[in-house]
């Protein structure tokens, strides 16, 4: 069967996603000292573009974000809250990571799944997964005119824990055992991953540098000319 | 009904806003110093990208940009005009931000009718008024690797013209009152707004800083670590 | 008729072009320090971005991309090779250089005849065709937060192969003369014109200054502002 969860259940899951990931959207456009309107549009655009692109992507057209009431006002109450809030919100940045880490958990679950509902293969549908949860971020930082955090090599690791969570739900998808107890195990893995990398600063290895002084220089240089 | 316009009135009042838009991508794109395909690839995203966003959304594929060929030929008209005059376009800069409001005025208006023909709920095409009408300019900062105007603090607000146009369409569609009049009325509405924000250089508020040095410091540092 | 070429030898040609684009996307991933991870999805955005764009505009979803396994390994094997050899890579760049003109060429082929396929007219299909041989490596420079190289001024041209490509194509399906020979030589002739762009350091010309020195202080300087 196809509803991994009780569509109420999925529901109220998914804006909590949407609510945590537009908090860190909005922060971040306080940060970059941008104006209301601003920090509504980074909001609304963190919580939403990941599962925009899967919607667009797969057809599914007008996406969620578009015809569901809730998934308008999740984001702008994402933006009440920092606005009036933030230094409260910032200092409690470690709820803020728990919160984001169930969003990215639960994201790539429902990517997953959704795009597996619409036809696409197993393998396309684990891609799709992490790009629910982690397009957002990345628009998010693009947006913000920054490189986005799941590219750089001093971040802890975010495509992991999705990819271990996309990969369970594939998993359960192939073995029909699509439950609600196990796809929330699912989330729970991908949960508890980005959360244990936070605790011990996990890291993805760099390149293999063999010239590895030259190519920091070159790294560090305004250009990043490919020669091409 | 739906057609809000006469239709040959709505094209070419649709190219006239393309075209402006366009100036807009194509004066920035001379400013950062590109080649004159540079020029011509900015004007068109800046001019087609928020229609283009919102075509894709609802389902209106292929586009409009691609299906008629004078939405082809208008930022190209824009480009030779800005390649060969650009020091004069520069000195009529009042003039081309009354254009661009026009076209703002106009975008949010046809924007939000169009999501609405395409079954969309009134909410979602007031935000997808606003996408057609602030995408094209967005997607225009993000490849000058700019940050967005619309997202800064230091810019004269551009959502909220376009949000009360959009929101007008929608009360137009809700009581019935669908007419070439009253829609161009809404589209002077947000015009009119949009000047007198220049003019009066209204800014939107930005959160509320009970650490306000501290958060300066912060938004200026090259990190913007979210402590995620 | 519409298949230009052998499904098999169009599929090969493709993943071969995908190959190409993707090793430019790790190698730029490489030199901005990026994590192994960032590698992948740079590489995969530069080889996979041109024609997902253009299959989500031409109503194509799922993209080609999610729906053949062939596509999605394709830039893996291009991460994995960069990561491991990539000072080996940086050394064959004139290699590179080839191979990335091969695919130019050949996305402005399967682009074109693609979007006409799907209805679109020759003058769109150019656009297109345009738009997934340059999007890949537009989407790259974005997301490495980087002026798109086919903007700038300092980059030798490549959209006049891509268009002049297209424009063969367009002129192939409008005397009827689609063929694996006739397309070929038209993948050729970008590739060509891309090769001695290179060789021969041939630059699009900036917007005629008639205040050169003033613009040129302009375009430095940190805000870009418009005036608008």
């Amino acid at each position: 069967m196809d509803t991994a969860f009780d569509p109420s259940l999925q529901h109220w899951l998914d804006l909590a996603g949407i609510f945590v990931f537009a908090i860190s959207g909005a922060l971040l456009a306080v940060r970059r000292n941008f104006d209301v309107f601003g920090i509504a549009v980074l909001a609304a655009v963190t919580g939403l573009g990941g599962g925009l692109f899967r919607d667009v992507v797969i057809g599914a057209v007008p996406p969620a974000a578009f015809t569901d009431l809730g998934y308008f006002l999740t984001p702008l109450l994402s933006t009440v809250l920092v606005f009036f809030l933030h230094p409260v919100v910032e200092r409690i940045n470690k709820a803020v990571n728990v919160f984001d880490a169930a969003g990215l958990g639960f994201f790539c679950v429902t990517g997953t799944l959704k795009a597996h509902e619409y036809g696409l293969s197993l393998t396309s549908s684990v891609v799709l997964g992490l790009a629910t949860a982690a397009g957002g971020g990345v628009l998010r930082d693009v947006l913000a005119n920054e490189v986005p955090s799941l590219l750089r090599w001093d971040r802890e690791i975010y495509a992991v824990p999705a990819l271990v969570g996309s990969s369970a739900v594939a998993l359960l998808i192939h073995f029909d055992a699509v439950r609600p107890s196990t796809t929330l195990t699912a989330a729970a893995l991908a949960f508890l991953l980005r959360l244990l990398a936070l605790r011990y600063n996990w890291r993805a290895p760099r390149a293999w540098h063999r010239r590895s002084a030259k190519a920091d220089t070159e790294a560090a240089g305004p250009d990043g000319n490919l020669g091409l």
